[in-house]
């Protein structure tokens, strides 16, 4: 962590001295808020309010500025209208104020008077070393010391339950919704940050603030964009070296959901699959039910009980229909389910304990029995063979949570160092879920969360066998040698900013990271009659069939304007050819300039791929794989991952493609070499070194039995050219 | 509805005499809770104990039999074990008992032995004239009359809450779930029946007796399997009738859950996706959230509101984060977002009512104003433009519901005519749930179920413009002309169940039906020779380049037996051709019996089809159509109806299959036949008239610029040859 960060960690959440700016007189007002909840929660800091129109206000003294203040204040939350931010600010600089946390919209999302207005609020705080949260922030809130500094309304609630998980949202109402959502469910948080817009504080800076923090031992982030991957995927390192779990919600999944963030925010939008991999990458749980936020941080606490075992669920009930729908559930979000063991089937066989067949342990009402329940947890959790254990409990849970969850409680509590166990209550019942909370089980409200958390408790990249601090879980990356690096840099650093470099240009630097292509000629593109270009493909050791293109910057898909010509015989038909694409491309693009045609033979393969390189807007470089071909275009069946990825990751995106089951030996068709491919992938997703490049594309690499074949090249540089990666 | 389902209305949910058979003494017995319910929730009919063992039990009289009862028995409840279920039917037929629930398992889910016991039940009560619910059932019970006959522990609760949906479940244990879930959000039932393996009674010959009566007004089905999709075709025409909407959850979507519905309940299963398809035919709206089980009917019942208006929703919201989280997960459900319309717009601006950007009308604070949300809400809903209003409530609607929803209860009752308007409170808010239900405005406790009911409300086939009693939504199926019925049956009378019709056999019928192929000769396999050929397909009419395959009843798919080759140019070529594909079938499949080769002529498409029709064994003759070729097949691209289908619902369920992009004129490539695809694919599901077929396939349709063309044909004969449909 650095040092800044730890320096204000306490002013951010745990401040002596408060200062509650622009706060004015009357009951209904939301600038009241922040003072009213701080009593009312029982912070014991002090509090100063500023207003400099009176003298006091909510009967108490109201100073008329921050330096005003006798004592040195820790934490300002500034509640004045957008047009008096600049000068409070102004004023906590001249206090000395640490962290300051700012209320007013009408920043970065409202045009360019607000991003210019924002910005300078960023160039003073950092000029003074303050943190600045915000601007439109709903405030900062600490439930153990009463620190409930924001306007959210939620927080009119009567006590707040005690919690050790901490809140990062983007957006300051859905701290209100996850407030009541969880108290509701008896889960309590222990921070709520508010982010707002982030112009200087993001959730990874922030994050990182917190993440040693004895009091939080997971995190709940609410996202509606990334604005910073690199402070993010920092916070997450930590986070996972310190074992506390990160669970994320991620809004603008859809292309409405995106458009609003923009208006939103101010925010950027970026693919959300690259976001999604992104997450996936630096272990972030990402889930798709909103209650899952705050169930799945207590299962994913139990990932070292998982260590040396299956990645399976066994479901235990007492309730056929209840458990069904729970394999149900899992089934289709790819957990892999057991049933009994066959140690585990003799203990039930021999103690008379019904267990259903299938993959569903129904024990039926025998389950209403303590010890029958008892014993067949222990048993369970006690086999080598259990992974993770999930009880749905029926009825029972409602009336008899002394016969429905004891059972659990005990058997847990008896053998500590036991596969890990879930619980899913079928009905609501609220006693059952708070004796399995207070023994620490996690327990979930609705079949959906339960099923979306143990899909990710479950998931391999998540897995504690790669969770030492040395060890990210990932294949490291190649590195690339120095020479190579350089000389690529060299062949970038020929082209302006913003240009499209054709096959010849960007062939070369992909054969450079070492990915060729076949012999080629280029040549003129006119003039030469077959005679001519027999003699230049011989001397080039190009022999026919050949297949010619036009080779042109302005052309990025050249098939589209007829500049590619296929399975070529001789010198006759390819002058002809060359004429035909030349009549085409005057016709369909008349400004386009040629540079030659480059000549190949015709190589065939076994299929065909898409590999393409990116910068993403949210989440930075990224490498994707698919299947080529028209058909897989339209099934958008593509593998996405952070770049720069090591070849055992590249060999996952391709199993992850469905399109290339046609390579894995489909209906008994001839296997192709997705080694070779997977090698490719990794050196395409090195070029993230290079920020100069925006993105890269072979389409097609050809796949053979026996290698691939790079068959086009494109690369496209960024609008800066930016310098090689330190 | 049927004279015999109208008769047993009253003994199935209203008896006045009920006799509970097996009860045994005992506070925790399974078999005494019937008693404890209908008693704790003041049943006032009379109860009659039957237990031949005792004198009384419970402190009641125990009768010897039910015969021995003073006087008739409207319903009795057989809480006896496997073995002893038959004999008390008996006695239950003996004394003239109108409906029998049968509580043990041990019947169809048992094995041989348990499939016949089931079998005598269900002739047992058939020749009474009794209606049988179960085995395997918890019970039915009715929440108005006090009536709760149910094992079901969850009805220990205390009070039923009023309600009108009726519960329909196949798991027993699912009622208590809906029961408690329902409960804390408020919503109540009127009805719950418990179906367990229906082994004579099934969801739709319950839902018939049920259907007409007063006290329901929906239905809220739990599904694990589909045992009579014919009866549950009339119940849910009934229910449309009636404009009681029918909401299901439909268990067995994955593999696991369909293995476990088999050995739970003795049931079959069917492919999730027809069994999908079946559901949306018939205007059930299938969710895939449990919650939506319960809180969809309340929208669907506004359907009326919805004639004349837009299906699009707007989102109107305080809380930008939670408005855009409803929005995202809308957006993702395909549902159509607007936002204000021209005069909304207009009015919102008079009326300084802030409204955001983009597709999320959003008050902010100013919604904290009664006035302010009340005029906004008026403007929306009497706005033609406005489809559905869907308000997503922050914090206000957990402390100040008379701020957070009084306005939206107003805006309605005072515009009757207006647009529907549904509610979602971010928060837990269950005051401002209550005041809104009471209002009889839908509300929604999760974001997921809000979305997923909202997408199946604005769902077109879910119209109320198609909702009239003589129109059933959907262009009927063209009717078979009687001629070509005949002659298609005289066709399948030629082949013996279980035949496998090859493409000459098959050809005909498809002929038949107004398929036609391109002209074909079939000639002997052996003897001809080059100059032979010329002559047969000369004078056929058959010119070169020609395709040629083997024909044979043992060689489903050809071509993987090396059995068709193409593009032949001569007659030289086409006896090499032919001795060709003899060697291939001779090595690969040395026992197959070859009737002829099949010589027609090259014909070429923009793309190409696969069109089938199969019975489902859950929901009978469904026809599919998906785009041709092997990445078609990798990605399940396909499209499902009930058959048969209308020209107008083929041609949408084109519109489903995104390989089609292709034949839409997708990257500028020309445009294939679709309107004659989608006649194609309806005569196809014409074969759903004749009982005998089990299977029939078109692999590849050709499509071409104007018409398709009929490459192959096969017909698999069910193992039972039936009659033609009456």
């Amino acid at each position: 962590m650095s040092a800044i960060a730890s320096a204000h960690a306490a002013p951010l959440v745990a401040p002596r001295v408060v200062a509650l700016v622009g706060v004015s007189d009357g009951a209904g007002k939301l600038s009241g808020r922040p003072f009213h909840f701080c009593r009312q929660h029982g912070f014991t800091g002090q509090i100063y309010i500023v207003n400099p129109h009176r003298d006091t206000v909510l009967g108490e003294t109201a100073y008329p500025s921050v330096v005003a203040i006798p004592v040195p204040v820790d934490h300002a939350y500034l509640l004045v209208g957008t047009g008096l931010v600049e000068a409070a600010l102004d004023d906590c600089i001249a206090a000395g104020v640490k962290v300051v946390t700012v209320l007013a919209d009408g920043f970065a999302e409202a045009g360019a008077e607000g991003r210019a207005r924002q910005a300078r609020l960023v160039a003073k705080a950092n000029a003074a070393g303050i943190m600045l949260i915000g601007p439109n922030s709903m405030g900062v809130v600490n439930s153990g010391t009463g620190f409930v500094c924001t306007t959210n309304a939620a927080f009119k609630t009567n006590g707040l339950l005690p919690g050790r998980l901490a809140v990062l949202s983007h957006s300051g109402s859905l701290i209100g919704t996850l407030l009541s959502r969880g108290t509701v469910r008896n889960i309590g948080f222990s921070h709520f940050v508010s982010l707002g817009n982030e112009a200087q504080t993001c959730v990874g800076t922030v994050g990182l603030t917190l993440v040693d923090n004895p009091d939080i031992v997971g995190f709940v982030l609410f996202l509606e964009t990334m604005r910073n991957s690199t402070a993010f995927a920092r916070f997450s390192a930590a986070a996972r070296r310190l074992g506390k779990p990160v669970v994320a919600y991620v809004l603008g999944k859809s292309r409405e959901g995106q458009a609003l963030s923009v208006s939103h925010t101010g925010a950027l939008t970026g693919e959300a699959a690259a976001v999604g991999a992104f997450l996936r990458h630096h272990h972030i749980a990402e889930v798709s039910q909103l209650d899952a936020l705050f169930e799945a941080p207590a299962l994913l606490l139990q990932k070292p009980r998982l260590v040396d075992r299956p990645r399976v669920a066994t479901v235990l009930t007492t309730t056929g229909g209840g458990g069904a729908m729970l394999v149900d559930q899992l089934s289709l979000r790819g957990v892999a389910l057991t049933g009994l063991g066959p140690d585990s089937a003799e203990f039930f066989r021999q103690n008379d304990i019904p267990f259903g067949s299938g993959k569903l342990v129904d024990v039926t009402l025998a389950g209403a029995q303590y010890d029958v329940m008892k014993a067949a947890i222990t048993q369970l959790i006690t086999d080598a063979t259990t992974g993770l254990l999930v009880v749905a409990i029926g009825s029972s849970a409602q009336f008899n949570p002394e016969l429905a969850v004891k059972p659990i409680i005990d058997a847990v509590a008896e053998n500590p160092g036991a596969a890990p166990v879930a619980a899913f209550p079928l009905p609501h019942a609220p006693e059952s879920m708070a004796m399995l909370q207070a023994a620490g089980i996690p327990a979930f409200g609705g079949v959906e969360s339960a099923a979306d958390t143990i899909a990710l408790f479950l998931a391999d990249d998540m897995g504690p066998d790669d969770m030492g601090p040395d060890d990210m879980g990932y294949e490291e990356p190649e590195r690339m040698a120095p020479d190579v690096a350089q000389k690529i840099a060299a062949l970038i650093a020929a082209h302006s900013s913003g240009a499209v470099l054709d096959e010849v240009d960007a062939g070369n630097i992909f054969t450079g990271l070492g990915i060729a292509a076949p012999p080629a000629v280029l040549v003129a593109d006119k003039g030469l009659e077959a005679d001519d270009l027999d003699r230049v493909l011989d001397a080039a050791g190009v022999a026919y069939p050949v297949v010619a293109k036009l080779i042109s910057p302005d052309l990025p898909h050249k098939t589209e304007y007829g500049a590619v010509t296929l399975n070529i015989m001789t010198g006759d038909a390819l002058e002809m050819a060359i004429a035909t694409m030349r009549t085409h491309v005057a016709r369909l693009a008349p400004h386009a300039q040629i540079d030659g045609v480059l000549i190949q033979p015709m190589v065939t393969g076994l299929g065909e791929a898409l590999v393409g390189f990116r910068r993403d807007n949210l989440v930075g470089p990224v490498v994707t794989v698919g299947a080529g071909g028209v058909m897989a275009e339209i099934y958008r069946d593509v593998a996405i991952r952070p770049a720069p990825v090591s070849v055992q990751t590249a060999r996952q995106m391709l199993d992850e493609v469905k399109g290339f089951a046609l390579l894995r030996g489909y209906r008994g068709r001839p296997v192709g070499d997705l080694d070779a491919l997977a090698r490719l992938v990794a050196l395409v997703s090195q070029l993230a070194a290079f920020d100069a490049i925006a993105e890269a594309e072979i389409n097609p690499v050809l796949v053979q039995a026996d290698g691939v074949v790079r068959l086009d090249a494109l690369i496209r540089l960024g609008d800066e050219n930016g310098a090689l990666h330190g």
